[in-house]
């Protein structure tokens, strides 16, 4: 039996160079494929933590060594801001750049997706693409340049989705960008990237991936949603759930079931942490899709009112609530509330996450009778979530987090304007 | 129990006008996003016997209300040659088309893609992209108009690969074009349009989907070929199985196990004909990355050789055997000899086909016996294959379609051009 134990020797910093496989030969072709491209002047966007490590300097070499010129924005911010997107569009502008690598998590990926539609877009105002009710929610026309994400976590899956989130410091919420124009070209899923997680950013973005599965696989079905768009081009990237992405939301929580504690207790579990990185982009393909409900709604302002909390093993000079924990924390409260829509689909879950539906029963002719019903849906995968929760050391509810009752107006006038997704 | 006995009112012809469910609304979508395409000279394309029904209708009527001008290609031929390819790519090459639009089943929107690829690079010698060793097997690098697959049939999932398949007369084999450049900008899966479809046509697109999704399930892992292309432009269409084609084929097969027979028999059970399409859509997305293996490979010769044989409800002036035929006769055999380098993956198949793996155990703390051996995992699964083809009144092996020991060095011979696939 593994131990609950995290054996991560890496605990005080987000990313450390140790020594073992070497990620490259996959990363290489990505820039045979921007020669390709017939990219001739590159941004590559990262932040200041990775700049230095592996999964940057091999794509600095590549570039290098296919003769294609490039400039390094290390700016960007994690978790960021509209201030922060400025910034790298401001830089993307000057450049003039005819294509982008993005390498490292979310963050990065979706700064760079914000500076790719801003710098090919230069006469639009900000807000124009951010989603209403914030923003003008315009849809995207103009056509963008070539983008390659290298995802260094496996929780985002913003390499598969048409999505950039970040906050809106002026209101103190989180919002977004979304527009199936902005998906990444390519998506580079080299699992040796993820080698160098500390444990605790693993299981923080596990998190992410389980919620994504969860809240998509739930989410109202594209059936149900109405009115029609009156033209595609205003279709929303969230359209419901629907067969397609049902099938990513199932698979993915599976390999999070399965991988995602071996991933995080042991650094050196390259199947574990390789399933789990195809997990984030295989949950990404789906939600990118159905969209994210109640979780993610109200994780925005979890994390955008953080006070004071700093997540162990972040190498941030901000307090922060990571993304996957704001998201994960509210998780058996949220099923339990919405399983009276689609018990079945909770149910299915909760087996997934390694429930006994079928508990004292004996095979009769090969059907088992379930004693689970459709009633306790909730609970029962409220109580799986809690569980596994447990086994991680996760931080118990809000109160970990610095929050008290008197938090509860704020959290909520938050929440609203993530309604609906 | 459903009744073995087709129910199909539509017998004697392709396509009948029947009354019943209209597709439409979402069919018209299509013609908004060519409108957002900023296409105003379209090429439709189809055959004569779809030309006079709804699916072409629909879309006309809908180009003429979007006030886009186009011309109508009916003289798409079911099972293309090199001629009939050529006929269509002059057409395109004279119309100056800017977006393409290919209404039928695979022989129409494969025909479609090559008139776009080479309407597209109009100095190129046809077997410059042809696959080696017939063609040249060149990389594409030109750009190609949007193309708008709208697929009638529920076998081909040429909605959504990147390959065209045609029948090189000179040689009596057939072949094709593989790249990822000439996949469908966007496919229009609507159920509706499959409900006209006889019964003999489901069966055998349905035998297509079902050896699509067993084929690439089975195929050698993408880990175990070798050389790696030196640049990835030249990676093939079809790369091996991989984690991600296996997620499409083992669901497109749960679909065909559970529906194909309802499909054939039943014409208006619009569930079955509704998952089927999706079906055919799932393990094209599967196999257009994985590849397929010796059923296809043999099922060339095995159509491209035909004396006399002409398919029941197949309404075309020249012998005939489906595709879909051609490529499941063979399927018991191939798998037979497969399964002895995947044996697990051949089990699992047939075990999705309904056979049981744990006969006569019994439920031990969740755990049954499995008596099913890895040795047997050929005959098994072939078992379960003639089962299910003759619950399916399929002709039985290749003397049904008229061929003798004599012919096998011609089959073989046939066969040998398109290896490896």
């Amino acid at each position: 039996m593994l131990s609950s134990r995290c054996q991560c020797p890496t605990h005080s910093h987000t990313y450390s160079q140790a020594p073992g496989p070497s990620p490259g030969e996959t990363t290489d072709y990505a820039f045979e494929d921007l020669q390709n491209m017939g990219a001739k002047s590159v941004c590559l966007m990262t932040d200041k933590n990775l700049s230095r490590l592996p999964p940057v300097q091999i794509v600095m070499d590549s570039l290098s060594k296919n003769g294609i010129s490039f400039q390094v924005y290390d700016d960007v911010r994690v978790e960021p801001t509209d201030g922060s997107f400025m910034d790298a569009i401001e830089f993307a502008k000057k450049g003039a750049f005819d294509a982008y690598v993005a390498v490292g998590g979310g963050s990065t990926m979706d700064t760079c997706k914000a500076a790719n539609l801003y710098a090919s877009s230069p006469h639009s105002e900000f807000l124009d693409y951010v989603n209403a009710p914030i923003g003008k929610g315009k849809p995207v026309t103009v056509p963008l340049k070539p983008l390659i994400a290298v995802p260094t976590t496996s929780g985002t899956g913003s390499e598969t989705t048409g999505v950039a989130i970040f906050d809106y410091e002026h209101l103190k919420v989180k919002t977004g960008i979304a527009s199936r124009a902005i998906k990444p070209t390519l998506g580079l899923v080299d699992p040796l990237h993820t080698l160098h997680m500390p444990c605790q950013v693993v299981a923080n973005s596990g998190f992410d991936v389980l919620c994504h599965a969860l809240e998509s696989y739930t989410a109202i079905p594209y059936s149900m949603r109405a009115p029609c768009p009156s033209n595609p081009i205003q279709r929303p990237a969230y359209q419901g759930s629907n067969p397609i992405s049902d099938i990513w939301a199932v698979h993915a929580l599976r390999i999070v079931a399965k991988y995602l504690k071996r991933a995080v207790r042991n650094p050196d579990d390259l199947e574990a942490r390789s399933k789990m990185h195809l997990a984030s982009a295989f949950a990404g393909i789906g939600f990118g899709n159905a969209g994210v409900h109640l979780c993610h709604g109200m994780s925005y302002p979890i994390s955008g009112l953080v006070k004071t909390y700093k997540a162990k093993e972040y190498n941030v000079d901000h307090p922060l609530v990571p993304h996957g924990l704001s998201v994960v924390l509210t998780s058996p409260a949220v099923f339990t509330f919405t399983a009276q829509m689609f018990p079945e689909r909770h149910l299915k879950t909760a087996e997934i996450l390694g429930v006994n539906l079928y508990p004292g029963s004996v095979a009769l002719q090969g059907a088992n009778i379930r004693t689970a019903k459709t009633q306790d849906a909730g609970p029962v995968l409220a109580d799986a979530l809690r569980k596994f929760l447990f086994d991680l050391n996760v931080d118990d509810g809000l109160a970990a987090l610095g929050y008290s009752k008197d938090d509860i107006p704020a959290l909520v006038k938050g929440t609203l304007p993530q309604l609906p997704m």
